[in-house]
């Protein structure tokens, strides 16, 4: 059984409100449910008509369901204050100024919220041992998912930096001999430390995100979307990530068969042509459609949030597509 | 009269039709239009029915337009060839294979493709002297409009960098006096002339953006959109960017008076709520609705994107909202 599921899709696909109808499928199989949300706009607060934080808060008349929202403008910040501080616990007061004007520049640079965001997911995904299910409204894509090849990168730099450290200290216990303070302190090293916890941060979320977590895209179904998320299917599986089914959204409702007029044509012609794309959709993708969700007249809150929920062929226990 | 037009907006919102509307529209008019896209999914070809690449190409069947697609997948292997190709003009062979290593980690991380697009999109402003009006098919966002920060904190690097060089070029003749090889080597320097360098493009998008630039947001009448709206329109403010108009689309057709069925129904429930949306948006922005477009059956392209441009109210002319 996965604990982590995510929903990926461009914007505006409808991730946020299939997000929410799965985890509160999952909160009323049972299982104790936390759903993130990513969404600058903070529609999970729309949704379940509720603010919602940093912190994972209950849902209001909702059993064994809490929501949080992450704020990526927050997280940047709070990104940027934890380099300050670590660097000013490293390096003399003189430059401290000068560090500051860099990493302020580095976050200036488009890709830092998407980083930052990265960051607090693995968090979530560390301390999310009180959940049986985490649901995620955003899945990793293209500069995100180049992030897990990190490792690699890192562990290549920490063997260089390590080998060049230890040869200083050889050459220093070579001239000074006996005096092994050196070398504990090439142990104690901030730097490589700080390297040695990155990469195991990555090594884990790379791992967790292998092994132990279910991904759907959700899709419209529309020319645009379609090659979009063919691209996104690509993009995950050049990072071994493999997409468990599509979840087909905003699909036109069709009219009483006997009906006529302007409304009735309309709606009957973009009935076919969706059709059409629902049809390339089960032919271009080994993924399977688990479900097609009908469009909602308003924006889907309160009880048609159940009623989407059951659309869902997604099995809440094991969090795969139902048989 | 601004020879630059963005449509911006989040993806899905329906910016490529937009924009080829548009542009298609000016042609019309009598200007040499060139319209740019930069969409991974390369929607453009679709509108059009043929391929564009990297280079202008004219429109097949249209007087006075062209189009061109930008990869960001080939704009980071630009950009990274480029700085490779620098770098290795400048330091010694030993370590050319570390600061390979480098630029590669740098090139992985989030946002690469969108300072590389940006790039690409002051090259395009730059070379556009041919055209009366070039029509982007999206509009900077986020972290790429936090880059046009950037000549400020590059400015204050040269100068620190200056001015620790020319103190030791000062050093270096007080020693060697009469010698004024090492100034003119300061002169000359590579780096220094690199960062002036960026600096200068960093200003010239700054000022073509505030100056030369009208900029249009694309909404579709949901909760949403119109929130990620607002957001869009508060980043694009802070780096002092007004937006001109606001395009609504995705309309729903109202059926007829007399119509009844379920379709009926559902397209007048469905048309009342886009309605409080749409006063909604009259009433929250300042910014006026240029254009309400009707969801079309089929993707819009061929003759149908003639039909979208006749609803456009923005004068080709002015790049401005029609009297």
């Amino acid at each position: 059984m996965e604990q982590f599921v995510f929903f990926g899709g461009k914007g505006g696909v409808g991730k946020t409100t299939v997000s929410c109808a799965y985890a509160l499928k999952c909160a009323e199989a049972g299982l104790d449910t936390l759903v993130v949300s990513t969404d600058p706009a903070h529609s999970t607060a729309d949704v379940f008509d509720q603010a919602f934080d940093d912190d994972p808060t209950a849902v209001e008349g909702r059993e064994r369901l809490w929501a949080m929202e992450i704020d990526p403008d927050e997280e940047v910040e709070r990104h940027m204050g934890e380099i300050r501080r670590r660097m000013n616990e490293q390096v003399s007061a003189a430059i401290v100024n000068e560090i500051d004007r860099q990493i302020e520049l580095a976050h200036r640079t488009p890709g830092a919220y998407e980083a930052a965001l990265f960051d607090r997911f693995i968090e979530v995904m560390r301390t999310a041992d009180d959940y049986d299910r985490v649901v995620f409204d955003t899945s990793p894509t293209g500069g995100t998912l180049r992030l897990l090849a990190l490792p690699d990168f890192l562990e290549g730099w920490i063997e260089r930096l390590v080998a060049k450290r230890t040869k200083s200290v050889d050459l220093f216990e070579k001239a000074a001999v006996g005096d092994r303070e050196a070398r504990r302190k090439l142990d104690e090293d901030p730097l490589i430390a700080h390297l040695q916890g990155r990469k195991e941060r990555f090594e884990f979320a790379g791992r967790t995100l292998r092994d132990e977590s279910a991904f759907f895209l959700v899709v419209n179904p529309d020319e645009l979307s379609i090659r979009e998320t063919e691209r996104a299917v690509a993009e995950m599986a050049e990072q071994d990530l493999g997409v468990e089914g599509l979840v087909v959204n905003r699909v036109t409702p069709a009219p009483d068969e006997d009906e006529q007029g302007r409304g009735a044509t309309w709606l009957r012609d973009r009935v076919a042509t969706e059709r059409e794309r629902i049809d390339e959709i089960r032919r271009a993708f080994d993924e399977p459609v688990v479900a097609e969700i009908e469009s909602r007249v308003r924006e889907v809150k309160g009880d048609l949030l159940a009623a989407v929920a059951d659309e869902l062929a997604i099995d809440a226990d094991a969090g795969s597509v139902e048989a």
